[in-house]
């Protein structure tokens, strides 16, 4: 069994927030990424939280150290509980972001592996476990691997050990609950379960299939 | 000579707008990045634009193929001129940014190597310029490439030809404008200008040096 993650892609304030409460119940997080926040504001983040759910940011946070420790501190200071960041600017960039996540109680996740095509351009051939022990030897909390790709997951988490595993792919992107629940800690479900004519039934249905 | 770009990284709307405004003469862009967005709302980069100086929004973007048409569309709606994406996600998720960009009547460069000392774990051993070729595929109108090491600068610009190279590191990261300036069109400078006890001072000086 895993935990369902909702990533929560709608562009308007109003429309996140709906959602967000109409599904709440049925959920273990929401993630939330740029295009919500750029229309939105990050107080949203906030907002969100007060629901009850823990508020995941996926800004998949790839700049130099400096830069990394602001974006995280905004992010956490806005009430978030975790944030996802990128590995290939180096460990120096991944030391900042998880520096930040502990220093405010909060967990730091890395991308080992992307889900979409292009993802498997330049994470394969030995750069996804590559990022999977810089994530390890960096103090992250888990990694983000794709639940498109089950058999990567299954190496990944053979690397990460008792590490979280978020995996996102699933619904729109083609990947099913079924095909990774018992390799990971969070399925993520996005457009499946906001963009449905009824996101409650569609949050409810996905989490009776992660049990 | 190259052209002289503010990185405006500070993380308050009246601050930036403040350094902007007493600098906009001595500079030929301003590069904003999240730590401010978050701060102050995307809506400052419309403020910034409209004292006449073109803004670059350096997001780092480096997510799926929809999220970074969402977040590029969010910056070319608020005024922005350009905006600063990796290519580390795939040929896809590029080409997701550059659509946008020229969707927009505005620009994309692509980040083919970080000035910053992780910069060098995974933008190397002909990673970068694996990066420049795919940028040049995707029709990007130009790459960031490290004023620290101006010997990739050079290495990259046989590969990218006529297309735009904007530099940063100048500054605070220790790279000098003389470094690179006739193998660049644009120079980046942030906390040497932003930081400075007068940063029209700070800038008019920059300006000079880039010429």
């Amino acid at each position: 069994m895993s935990a369902l993650i909702l990533a929560l892609d709608a562009t308007s304030r109003n429309e996140a927030l709906a959602i967000a409460e109409s599904t709440a119940r049925y959920i273990d997080a929401i993630k939330i990424g740029y295009p919500l926040v750029l229309g939105a504001g990050l107080s949203v983040a906030g907002e969100i939280a007060a629901l009850g759910v823990p508020v995941i940011a996926d800004f998949k946070v790839a700049d130099i150290p400096n830069t990394n420790t602001l974006i995280c501190d905004s992010v956490f200071q806005a009430g978030c509980s975790a944030v996802i960041c990128h590995a290939f600017p180096g460990s120096d960039s991944l030391a900042a972001c998880v520096g930040s996540a502990h220093d405010h109680g909060g967990e730091c996740f890395v991308v080992c592996e992307m889900s979409h095509p292009g993802g498997a351009e330049w994470f394969s051939g030995g750069v996804a476990e590559s990022f999977c022990m810089m994530a390890a030897g960096a103090g992250a909390d888990g990694i983000i691997a794709p639940a498109t790709r089950p058999a990567r997951v299954a190496a990944l988490r053979e690397l990460i050990g008792t590490r979280k595993i978020y995996s996102p792919g699933v619904g729109a992107q083609g990947a099913s609950p079924e095909d990774v629940k018992e390799l990971v800690d969070g399925i993520i479900v996005g457009r499946a379960i906001y963009g449905a004519a009824d996101p409650a039934a569609a949050a409810a249905e996905y989490s009776r299939r992660c049990r």
